[in-house]
């Protein structure tokens, strides 16, 4: 089978590798549709996150979907020509984290597309069958690529314990951003903003249904804020885009007693962060690190049209066109590229 | 001012009583909506509910909305004018209940139209400026009235933990019933079914966007369950129906480790419950009493056009007809009348 | 090695059973002390439990601790020699409980003693290394058995969310009962009330430190409950009985927004309940069924002296004389009885 | 009635006032201890505590208790003669924070001893009869005046959620440190390890029941940390200190998933910190302000002995000599001074 192999930074070579036995509780998906997330083209980029670093020839791609062609003998969850989504992670599920149901807190997952695991830019993965999940017909296997990042704007939205009524900034409008907003109205937030640096960006968080999108170079914050809360600050602020200068006005835009989670990662070591702020305004600040027991959510919410992944999409790219597709990713007004594996 | 004064079960009289003044911290509303409640129509048909016993001429009515009159010299945050919604319970600010945030608990409440205290079925109302909410243009005032029994729902959801890609079951499809399954769609439910005994409420609940239906007289409700939850069981129950029969399905239909909510009133004292399913079952179960901290939610949901309260009600009196209104809410297939103060 | 086998309802044989080995992520446990627990008895007197039939002889025991004798390839947690007590329950890992966290509600979990699986009146169990918990030498092998009742203790006082300065009622003084008890003050309840209906267990229960503890055949827990918190009712009831008489005071004893939780096992299929009282006090009922991720804390407070376990050991008998153990622990004054596996 | 007045930063002056007569909801209590706070001494070096600002003549001291001496009219909780401690802050019963149970964010408080409202160095207040608490026989004056500082520290803990069997880290040995410590204990930590600066205070943390007290002038705390958490870093840190460094080891500390509460206030105006941490580690990080609902759990736990208060004076200086007791508390040494008002 063929795989897109990371061999340097910079440099994706089509590769002749195995396909994968499924193991017994495994099954063996064709994959058809995977999303470029900004990690991979952090690594296809620098060939590092931190201390996550690309030593040997790696598969990029985690947020994938395709069609099951063969299952293990222990599976009967699903069977092939099941449509489904792949959750990337597999945890090692006898650590406290797993057992408390923060497994993807679990120090041992394996993760794909994290050095040293593979990821699903490539025909065939071999998947434990309890984090594959069927999508119904309703739902495409693009959409259900991206019940990843989705995944991560859910677990957002619960770690900030967004509620009906609430009201929630979300800073950023990338692909994390734009799901988090999304998550937040579907848990019932009737007061959206988002922000970001990026015009394209602004205008397509404000078409999908911000009730204000804040061009934050042009525009400011805390008058928005002010404006749509009678001068409280809200309920929730969601930072998905770890610039220090979000990270700060997350502090400022919150009410008293509010939350704010961190969902993205900031680049620099240290952000200066006025600790008084947190005391006096007695606030819960909240790490947002992936997901757990996201995906059936997030199948459910597309099949419901609850939430529009497919707008997110800027291009399609095939396998052979990885290189394009990673090309187009770096642009800084797109969202999310595709890559395709249709025979 | 007029009053429709209940004197009697059954009996209404229009009787003349002086304005009230604003105290301090009150306004003086002009009402100008006043939904009927079941409870009040068990009021005028029995002349009491429970303990509480209509011994002197009683007031009924306590889901209301009307303008502005006048202010308190201590208020500050409504002016004349304002098109408000009423919050009809005022607790006594200093018991454990009020200070923990369970002032819907507190034993010294005023609650309107519960004896000795007068409801809204009067022209003018006195009321605390706290417990009175600004309703935006967008807000009917008829809309504004039944915050009321939208808290009761938005409440009982809070209670059950709703959350996005949760499948909840609500029995029962009177507007508390209705309303609790919009609450719970709001509050991201991806499945929603609802069940009642009257083909007319059965067949309102499916168009207001239940994703099935069910009348029990007709159908299996644990083949329906089965079906949308893959034979597990739904994460919530909101059993709001207040029959025996409703109670013990709620803890059949739920699966292992969910939740059900009654809100209900049970007529009879004692339902036979299986304690061992609520045990193996790990189950939470939890009453829903009235609603504490709901009024600036219920609004601006209404604000946002995400639940239609508008659309359950059934028929409109004027304050002149209030008879005429609670014999149209008697019939066993209205959901909501509404009393109308215009001049 | 040599088994306790119940052959038939009230018959035992000593058999011999090939010795077990442990798979790569298994321990080998030298079995040295289990506690007798009721449902032993009960499988030991009915032959069943509910669903529960013993068709095959079964190996009777889940209250167990041991020494480490041999570990799997794969286990780098434990090393022969080890003390250590063993988590009766492995479930699946793979299910929706198991993922959330709630890998006590998995259906397909293995639990020691409860048919078809064998429990650890038995030489050698082979056991999943991270449901093997190592004790520190100031916990001895009895107090290591007992962290199974305790972990119910424990997780029924989480389930209750009892919290520094609540106050608490258990009723029913058995093993169960008098753990929560200590549990319960472990977490922080300042006042703790016990029932029992045998003398000896409440005198027992008084011993132990409960505030008071009550004779319910001699005295008004009514009034004893509203003395201890000014008539308003306690936080929070654990119900550690199953009598229908103490489910129903549970109800009654606890005050509005209060908890109760529902440990024991009600012997009768339905009991009569006022949904009503659930409704109008806005309860929260919890069923509470086994326990998840207890056994840290459990060897934790025991480590620390926090709680009594070995007071609650009323005789000791040997495997061979597994009958008398059996015969002891049915006297109705006895709390526990321990078996014991010394060479 | 006497008064001490801080008149200019410094400098304390005894004053006649007029005694106060209590509102209709008001006690009126002669004052007979009063804690010297942090915050006390703050104002009294500095004149102010960032915004808040000693403008005119300001009494201090909010760390109360006393005997009610009349009560007001509609008054039936307390009765002349009764002990009583006296939460400090009465907010306004009527915004969104007070409705939720976080009165303590009311914008609104009358905080004793925080410009303009005066304290209780003095002989007599008059009080909200609600936020006066009685003492039973077993608590003396001494302690139900630190009924705030325990406050503090019950607040802290239930804001990290301390549970049994968790594993705590409380930065600093000031009186807020060392009760958050008993508290953490009261609530079921097994393992409670405290640092501070002063070897003084090291020792008494240890004297007073910390697994290890630790002088991080002297010792890795990191290693001490790992030692007692098998490396894995312990459940929740309680922030006491406000030091730069002591915030940054809070997040070093802490095990994934874990929690960090901020209590003590931060002298700089901004900290660096590391948000990759946060986000990593899926940290909980709550900002601790003040306390609401404490009272009543602080009476309870002094009367039942599970927190030893009185052993935090050092030193009791008479109201004649309210110069000496500050003098007192400024050493580093000490961690509260106690004034007295016997006659």
């Amino acid at each position: 089978m063929r795989a897109a192999v990371l061999t340097d930074p910079g440099e994706f070579e089509l590769r002749e590798r195995a396909r994968p036995d499924p193991a017994p509780d495994e099954v063996l998906v064709r994959i058809r549709r995977v999303g470029v997330c900004g990690s991979d083209v952090h690594y296809y980029e620098h060939g590092r996150i931190g201390d996550y670093v690309v030593e040997d020839p790696l598969v990029l791609g985690h947020e994938s979907a395709g069609e099951v062609v063969a299952v293990g003998e222990a599976v009967d969850s699903l069977e092939p020509g099941a449509r489904v989504t792949l959750e990337p992670g597999v945890p090692c599920r006898r650590c406290p984290h797993c057992k408390r149901g923060s497994y993807h807190l679990c120090p041992d997952v394996t993760f794909m597309a994290t050095p040293p695991h593979d990821g699903a830019f490539v025909e065939y993965v071999a998947w434990p069958a309890d984090f594959v999940y069927e999508l119904p017909d309703s739902v495409s296997l693009g959409e259900g690529a991206l019940c990843e990042p989705l995944s991560v704007g859910i677990h957002a939205c619960r770690r900030g314990g967004v509620a009906p009524g609430d009201s929630v900034l979300v800073t950023g409008a990338g692909p994390i951003g734009l799901l988090a907003a999304d998550a937040a109205r579907v848990a019932g937030a009737t007061t959206v903003l988002v922000t970001d640096v990026v015009p394209e960006k602004v205008a397509r968080a404000e078409r999908r249904g911000a009730d204000q999108a804040v061009d934050v170079t042009e525009v400011d914050l805390g008058a928005v804020v002010d404006e749509h809360t009678d001068g409280v600050g809200v309920d929730v602020v969601v930072e998905a885009s770890g610039a220090t200068a979000s990270i700060q006005s997350a502090l400022d835009g919150v009410r008293r007693g509010g939350t704010v989670v961190f969902v993205g990662l900031a680049p620099e070591a240290e952000v200066p962060i006025d600790v008084l702020d947190i005391v006096d305004g007695e606030l819960d600040v909240h790490g947002s690190f992936r997901y757990a027991n996201t995906y059936p959510a997030a199948v459910d919410l597309l099949a419901q049209g609850a939430v529009d992944v497919a707008g997110l999409v800027d291009a399609e790219h095939s396998l052979d066109d990885v290189d394009g597709a990673f090309q187009r990713a770096t642009a800084p007004d797109v969202v999310k590229v595709m890559v395709t594996l249709d025979r």
